[in-house]
């Protein structure tokens, strides 16, 4: 049994949506951001970087949202969202994985919290976010163009939900994820999944539907 | 049989560290980052990303050193650098070298080429950069203090090497990681395996020998 810490919308929804996805059981607990709760001892205690998601699985807590992304995908490997270990593909949806990690999710972060950074300077950390999120798109487009239209081609992975989330956060950017030709099909397929208008009722979430 | 294109010292030092470290055949290709030539257009095809590493893995290439470090240890299981699918620190090796990306690799990529953000602020963002590194020994120095000496306890494993290179990262910044005592200890355990000295040798390093 898993019980996920949440907030709507924010990096727990691709291990919702993932969760939902599975069929697999488990219990969501909300965390009130607005409410810093994040930040209090109780949830630091499961999470000392006082952010969302955690994912208590069997009384482990466990966070990092693109760790738990590749944790639940091998936990339930029969529903083939993770190519198994001595799959020719395996290697690259690790790479992939942590790509987004870092050349999307990183960046997005200091968009969204440039006084990680400077907090005096937000606009000039925002903006170097923006360029760095902005050539990501145009990467991961091409890539998509030439190897689409998934990730791994052909074969649909855990990897294209945390995609798909993460172009969802950039849907009030200046250019949007989605304004790319191949990722917006990408999303199109994604946002087909009866997972995902499960995902949106349960969390509340209308936008970028 | 692998290929590792590499630096010196650079991303790619793990991930040479740990195919020595696994008695694993290889072969390595020097990228002279000086003359820039992980961003010549030979480069670009196997890492569109202009970097290194990139490890090529029966013909196939690959990037992102943490993704090469998990793929490497599971490649290489009966090492024990990584615990198996079903281990019950599983999911918490994953987390562990995820929140390395996260709050270590990443961070230090900043302080390293601040001009990814903004290169006229760039003491502003090597200062948030900075202080964001401090933070995470901080609270990498307590997860020691309170279950180390390694990040799985008493289980060595692949994430270990990756933290002692980002260690080693640090070590002319004005705190290096190395200035916390369960770091340090753990920085000394790494330094003493022979496949250290190896690397040392093999890469032409002296410094934090
Ligand atoms: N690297 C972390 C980052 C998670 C993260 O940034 N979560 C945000 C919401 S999307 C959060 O909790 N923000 C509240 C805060 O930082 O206080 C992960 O992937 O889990
Ligand atoms: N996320 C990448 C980052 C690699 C990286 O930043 N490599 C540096 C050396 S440590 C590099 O190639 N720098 C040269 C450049 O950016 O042009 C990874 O983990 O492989």
């Amino acid at each position: 049994m898993y019980s996920l810490y949440y907030s709507p919308g924010a990096a727990s929804m691709v291990v919702h949506w993932l969760l939902i996805e599975l069929g697999v059981p488990h219990e969501l607990r909300l965390v009130d951001t607005a409410a810093k709760q994040q930040k209090s001892p109780e949830y630091l205690r499961l999470n000392p970087n006082g952010v969302v998601p955690t994912l208590v699985d069997h009384g482990q807590p466990l966070y990092e949202a693109a760790a738990l992304v590749l944790h639940v995908a091998d936990r339930h490997a029969e529903a083939g969202l993770a190519p198994a270990q001595g799959d020719p593909q395996r290697g690259l949806y690790l790479q992939w994985v942590l790509n987004l990690a870092n050349t999307l999710q990183s960046p997005l972060r200091l968009w969204w919290y440039p006084q990680d950074i400077d907090g005096e300077h937000a606009d000039t950390v925002k903006d170097g976010a923006r360029r760095r999120i902005e050539s990501t798109w145009e990467r991961l487009d091409a890539h998509l163009a030439a190897n689409g239209p998934y990730l791994l081609g052909e074969r649909l992975s855990a990897a294209d939900f945390y995609l798909a989330m993460l172009m969802r956060w950039t849907r009030n950017m200046p250019r949007p994820g989605h304004e790319w030709p191949h990722l917006a099909e990408l999303a199109r397929r994604m946002k087909a999944r009866p997972s995902f208008a499960t995902l949106y009722e349960r969390e509340g979430l209308t936008e970028w539907a």
